[in-house]
């Protein structure tokens, strides 16, 4: 259906490989700029402005990224989803476009986002996971870093998990869940569930459970991690390559 | 363990876009003589010779093709898988290497292949599938392609669905069981199981099958171009790219 409106409710998937995550970045190609020129080409003006539920990091992937954008024109659903597809590069694709309630801002709607991290945890390297694991070779022991990754769940300061460059105002976020399971052909997914992320904070707690997997660091010790409330206890920040946004779940309103 | 003999049953898997198929080919580089160089490259020596259990298309994916070769010396499974995947590009990777049973030949002790052909119906397209799946757009109607689909089940002269340049003796192929059905994420996958299968037969079939999902065949039409033994009933050749050589099945001897 064509409707009065112009601006638009959306889904985005993309492989994240080429570019330095959602936000706009002075050092190369971010997601949010090719959407920006995409849509723009579409409807044969310059870049129009697109907000989405918070950033990634480089080389993060998404399955469903909620993002809002403006056309000048009145347009049908169709005509945008295939329209602006035809001006994405194949690594990024428009899912679904709908009309946004009024007042929509997918920030401040975001309540809830999943996130996936998965490692393939085996000798061979798998040409169809290429880019879209972290892969380790010694064997993990997902059971242990799912016990450990417990800790995390609820409202904590999590100083210990955020980056140096992390802007954000508190270090203080609400985990709802934390999973971590052995799936077949040998991959370990680890996902997270929460109101919100730090910056790195999936990869540094990512990078620190599979101490624990590895068996270099204990349960007890990973609760010590938390808090100590200092990054330089925790381990190492997991590759963006591993990590998907997998689902943004909205509120009703702001 | 280190074994005395040298002959190796291996599994490997590759994603095929780069490749002319798995068989030596002048027209370009197949995954055979990427293998015979890797192997070749890691004894030190020039390219060993690899046999599989048979060939596959250009662009055609395999999760687990099986094949034998000869190294000069005693090596251990570990050192062969890692030591060949160093030698080989990131789209192909040996999975598994066990010491080959006495008169081992992947070809004539191969009993069953399972073939899976995937599409991807809907009208966006997906960045994770890019290259997998064959894009169709129009819906796709999954059961009467896997009515249609029941068939070809049997032993049936394939001549409709083989390609001009089949060099087979026979037309005729035994395909034990034929499945279409909707997998999540709106793709739709055929799964054909057989002893052997002619030049491009799983493509052909897909691509007629098509033309009865789309609803410009009927079903009873479909059985009349496999009686019609007469490539020109059949419909289009399916992409390479949707197409992947899931297992290999091997009798107890030749």
């Amino acid at each position: 259906m064509t409707v009065g409106g112009s601006d638009w409710q959306a889904t985005v998937a993309w492989r994240g490989e080429a570019y330095v995550g959602w936000q706009h970045q002075p050092n190369g190609l971010s997601i949010q700029a090719v959407m920006e020129r995409a849509i723009g080409d579409f409807c044969g003006t310059g870049p129009i402005r697109v907000m989405a539920s918070g950033r990634t990091d480089s080389g993060v992937h998404a399955l469903a990224q909620v993002i809002s954008f403006r056309t000048p024109e009145p347009r049908t659903h169709r005509q945008l989803v295939e329209g602006i597809n035809q001006h994405l590069p194949d690594d990024i694709s428009v899912l679904t476009v709908a009309p946004a309630p009024p007042g929509f801002c997918p920030r401040s709607w975001s309540r809830r986002k999943l996130y996936r991290y998965r490692i393939l945890n085996r000798s061979a390297r798998c040409p169809f996971r290429l880019g879209l694991t972290w892969h380790i070779r010694r064997d993990l022991d997902a059971d242990a870093m799912h016990r450990a990754a417990q800790l995390l769940v609820g409202r904590h300061d999590f100083t210990s998990f955020r980056a140096a460059r992390c802007g954000a105002a508190s270090p203080v976020r609400v985990i709802e869940s934390a999973a971590v399971s052995r799936a077949e052909d040998e991959e370990i997914q680890l996902e997270f569930v929460g109101n919100g992320f730090l910056r790195h904070q999936v990869r540094i707690m990512t990078g620190t459970l599979v101490d624990v997997g590895i068996g270099t660091r204990s349960v007890d010790s990973f609760a010590e991690v938390l808090a100590a409330a200092d990054r330089t206890t925790a381990g190492r920040t997991a590759p963006g390559c591993g990590l998907t946004l997998v689902r943004v779940e909205l509120s009703e309103g702001p």
